[in-house]
Formats: structure tokens, sequence, C-alpha cells
């Protein structure tokens, strides 16, 4: 088991290891402190790791209550909020006791986000069950749901008290969704770590755990200077402009993962274009997303492209901050007027 | 115009004068620093004072939406959360603009507590029109909304950027809403300030500056020191143990201010009996209440109101932690029993 410590507004740790959810009472008990738990899990992991989970805390002594929501995006509305901060209310949840996320970002974000509001903050443990989760959504402390008018439109900046990563329930994943993850994988090679990037060029799984731990600690690194986003986090964005575009115009029929890939094939080749990276680099970007089985083009108009990419930032003036490749494990944050953007979504494509 | 400024988790000033709404945007926008306002204010509120708040952003070239909720507790819910965070979202809102509540204790709260999550936290003004709202829920951060199981149980630590107490909106104040604010006032003299509690046998009125800024320094100092409510600012709470009870018993007909000024000279009539503090003092507290018209008794069952009082605290064990009176201007907070408790309810009848 491997073990990262993260200082930022809160500190704790992230374990990450094979099997540890069978005991994780042992490693959550320290943090629950004697108190209550409520455990929030999605309709998809509930029959596979939810009865094991409350077993546990029960060996332990823990008196838990369970909330089960409908597996997918659609639960990370106000209404499920709703719903669950009356359930710990119910449960008679104080101060003293924490709320445990087991799950993938969905239920990461959602019970984060009622544990930050719930009395005005109450503990909470998260454990990521997707690849996508462990390596994103559940480091950093950003909770949030959705409104009628987008994604993540509402949350809080809230660290958790606990992260525990048990790479054993990625083999419950199917291919498909194990594949989303890889995406944000890769992304932090681009980012931040050339090595990573060419030891991706194996296969993953066997050296899954390791892979894990350089992607939370990229994460850390950067949590740790910019915990509320407002400079140096914007990196982990990477081929995610044109990749929420992608995902919006499918009305969220291609996954975040899949659509990050596109984002991230495109803005290299555009990159390279211009000459801020060697079209070789952009190509073995491009390589390696495909030997995943990722995606890295996409067939959306580039007007069409450009105007999901920017609705939403209409309002912060015309320019956007782009997040471009310069050389394996190193990219720059570029301060990019509209109208390069939509020239360079096209390059992109090319 | 005097100003206090507070560092909590974030640094700001609260301005207290006669007039300053008038030309709120003077000091508003240095905070705004050219970005939009959302004012958030309430159906009483807005036909007095909407138009000219409006009026003064306007002129400083600032540009403003409005949100008018229904007055009244029943806005403190998810369902105007959301509708708020909805309107935000439609007006533009980005995180380099800011939220302005105008109005009461339910405005600030809800204006607030939205404000922190709509993006994970935009800036936001208070600018209370209610004397309890500037002397109590406008300063220290405290946001909510309630839920189906009761008041306040949602929301966040979250300081504003500036607070703007202009009394001469006081004058628009029924006498009953005056007064409800004049029992949380007579709480900081007993808690914190005897010189305070002395001068509040005068004409309240005539001081009304100096009493606000009193009030607003006291709560501020103690705010500084435990800004999450961990131990010190529980000592906010005089009166408030039995006052909740009291509003629970009467389904909130009694209100706020009036349920406060019964739980103050009860508690202090029982912390008499007990001998922590003089009975001459605890009748000094008596008086001084009803001197403002408020009441200090009550006819509610001793038995009912114990239940009450502990109906939500159940689960912390069977302690509750009780601010009682010493002398003038000084309280302790005592570890209870449940069943100490019943008897100085009893005590605190006679």
């Amino acid at each position: 088991m491997k073990i990262l410590k993260v200082k930022a507004s809160g500190e704790y740790d992230i374990l990450i290891g094979e099997g540890i959810l069978d005991g994780i009472a042992d490693a959550a008990t320290p943090v629950i402190r004697g108190g209550k738990a409520a455990v929030v899990t999605d309709s998809n992991v509930a029959p596979i790791y939810l009865e094991s989970v409350l077993d546990s805390l029960k060996r332990k002594g823990v008196e838990s209550f369970s909330h089960v929501i409908e597996a997918g995006e659609s639960s990370k509305d106000l209404k499920h909020l709703g719903a669950l901060l009356n359930a710990f209310a119910e449960d008679g949840l104080t101060r003293a006791d924490v709320v445990i996320a087991l799950g993938g970002g969905v239920t990461g974000d959602l019970a984060g986000f009622a544990a930050s509001c719930y009395l005005r903050g109450v503990r909470y443990i998260q454990i990521p069950t997707t690849l996508l989760a462990m390596v994103d959504s559940s480091v950093g402390g950003k909770t949030a749901i959705d409104l009628d008018y987008g994604k993540n439109l509402a949350g809080a900046f809230y660290q958790p008290s606990l992260v525990l990563c048990d790479h054993s329930t990625l083999s419950t994943l199917s291919d498909e969704v194990f594949t989303d993850g890889c995406a944000e994988v890769i992304k932090y090679g681009i980012i931040a770590d050339a090595e990573l990037f060419d030891r991706l060029k194996e296969p993953i799984k066997p050296q899954i755990e390791d892979v894990i731990y350089d992607c939370v600690r990229i994460k850390r690194d950067v949590v740790e200077e910019d915990e509320k986003d407002t400079g140096l986090r914007q990196i982990l964005n990477f081929g995610h402009t044109i990749g929420h575009a992608v995902e919006k115009l499918s009305s969220y029929t291609i996954s975040h993962g899949k659509a990050v890939a596109i984002g991230s094939a495109m803005i290299s080749r555009a990159a390279a274009k211009r000459g801020i990276c060697t079209p070789e680099y952009a190509e073995e970007i491009t390589e390696l997303l495909s030997s995943y089985g990722l995606p890295t083009f996409t067939s959306y108009d580039p007007g069409m492209l450009f105007r999901a990419a920017v609705a939403d930032k209409k309002r912060t003036g015309e320019y956007i901050n782009l997040i471009l490749p310069v050389e394996k494990g190193r990219c720059i944050i570029k301060r990019t007027p509209f109208s390069e953007l939509e020239a360079m979504i096209r390059e992109g494509m090319e």
C-alpha cells in the first residue's frame, strides 16, 4: 500500500492499494473517531461493495447508515442533494459524524458537496471505485452538483478527511469505463511527467498501483499550490476545453474520457501547427490515446465546437486560457483570444 | 461612519453609519472591482430600497441584476436556493462577480449560502436592513437554509467581502421587528460588555450607531477567535437553548427575539437559584428585557420545553453546553447533563 499526504486547507492521507476495501474500517476508524458514518453509494456499486463496507464498519463498532442513489449523472442535482441532506438529518448525523462517498465521480461530487453543507460541514471520506474518480475527482476537494444551466455550477471547495483507492475495485468495471479513466491518466503524463507518459506505452494494468500513485501525486502537488483554482490548477484542464464542447454537443452521450481524449489530440495537433510543440510529439500523443482504444477525432463541425466551448465563458471577456503541450511532461497556460481558439479548433481537425 | 475590520478566513470591513445606502456603490465598488452585481432582496425591502441601490450601482457603471424573494422564513429553503443559483447562471455571473444581500436575516442567510456555492464561491456583500441582521446574522459568515428536519441545517461558513449597516433603514421597521433585534443587543451586554448593558437602560435610538458598533465589535472578536463554532462562539447562544425551544413549540409564531428574551430571563433566574449569579442581577436582566417590551416568561410546560430543547441534540450524548450569566458582562459555558437542564428550566419558570 502507498500513502500520499495532502496539505491543503485540510490535511489528509490518500491510501492506494489492493484489497483495502475489505478492511476499510481499519483505515477509516481513526478518522471516524467514535462518530457515526453515513455511506452514500449508487445503484451500480451498492450490490458489489456496500455490504462489505457496512460489515467492516460494524466489526469496528461504527454505527452506520446507507443511502443508495440512482447511478448516473442525473443524480447530481439539487433534488438529490436535498434528499441526501434530509436523510442525514433523519439519521441524526451531528458534526462529530462522517459521510463516506463510495463510488465514482457522481457519488463523490454529490456526497462531498452534501457533506460540505450539512450542518455547515461534516467530515467525509472518499472511496473511489472507478479509475477516473481515483486519479481525478476524489482528490483535491472539488465537489459539485449540476444546475439547469450546466454541469458543476454549484458546489464547494471542501477537502475530504481521507481518500481510499482500492484498485481491486477496478476489476469490476467494464472495459469502457476503465478506458475512460485512461484519458485522464494520459493527461497527467502530458502535463507533468514524461516518464509516466512513456511508461503508459506498456500495458497499464500490471503497473496500475504505480500509475494511480503518480497521477494522484501530480494532482496533489497542483492542488497544494492552487487549491481554489485561480491559476496553476487550470493545467489540469488540458484537453478539456474542446473535450467539454464535444461532450455538450453529444448531449453527454460521448463519455468524459472519450471527449477529453478527442480534445487532447486536437489541441496537440493545433499546438504542433503553431510550432508550440513538434508534429512528432503531437502524433505521439494521438498514438498513445489510440492505443488505449480512445478516439482522437470528431466529426462535429468546428464552428459548433467553438460555440459550445465558449458558451458559458461569454461574460468573462473574449479570452480563454488554453493548456498547450510544449514537450513531453510540460504544458503552458496561454491566454487566447476567442478568434484564435476557433482557428485552432479547425487546425486540430486536420 | 464607523469602520470595523474583521480578520477571519477572509478579511473584510463592516461599515456602520447613517444614509450610506444612498451611496452604496461608493463603498461597494472597490469590492466589486469591475464585476457585475446580483442584488438579492425580499418583497418587503424591494419596494423601499431596491431602486436606490440599483441606481447607485448604475451611476458607478456596475452592471446589475435583481432577484426578489418572498419575504419570510419559508423562502429559506432548498427550492429557493435552487432558483437563486439558476438565476445567477442565467445572469451569466462568473467568479469575478458579486452577490449583494439586501435585507434581513432570511435574505442574508439564503443569498450568502447561494454565493458560497455558486461556482464554488463568489464574493458577496451584506447590506442588513433589520437590527437583528445588523448585530447578528450579517456578521460572522454563518449562512444557511432550513431543511424539512429543522432550521439552518444546511449552509456554509463563508465570510462576506463587505458588510454595510445603514441604520437609517431601521426607521422603516415596525416597532415589533425593531424590538425583536433588541433582545440580541441586550445579549451582547450580558455576555461581554457591562458598560453596554448599563447604557441600554437609556433610550436606544439616540445611541443606535454606538450600540450597533459595540455589538458588532463583540461578535467580530468572538468570530475571529472561533470562526467555525467549535468553542467560544457558543457564547453567542446565550438565551438560545430555551429560546429555540419556545420558538419551536410556538411553531415559530413567537419571534426569534421574543423567544431569546424569554430564554435569557429564564436561564438567568435558574443561574441565580444555583448561585452562579446573584438574584439581583437576574432580576436586572429581566427588568432590562421588559423595559424594551420583550417577554420574560412563558406558559409552555417545562417538560415540553425540555424535550423541544434537546430534540435535535439527542445523538450528541446526554449533555448540552449552557451559557450561564456570572456577572454583568461575563458568562460561562457549562457542560450540563440533560437532567440538570430539565431542572433548570423548571427553576427558570419560577
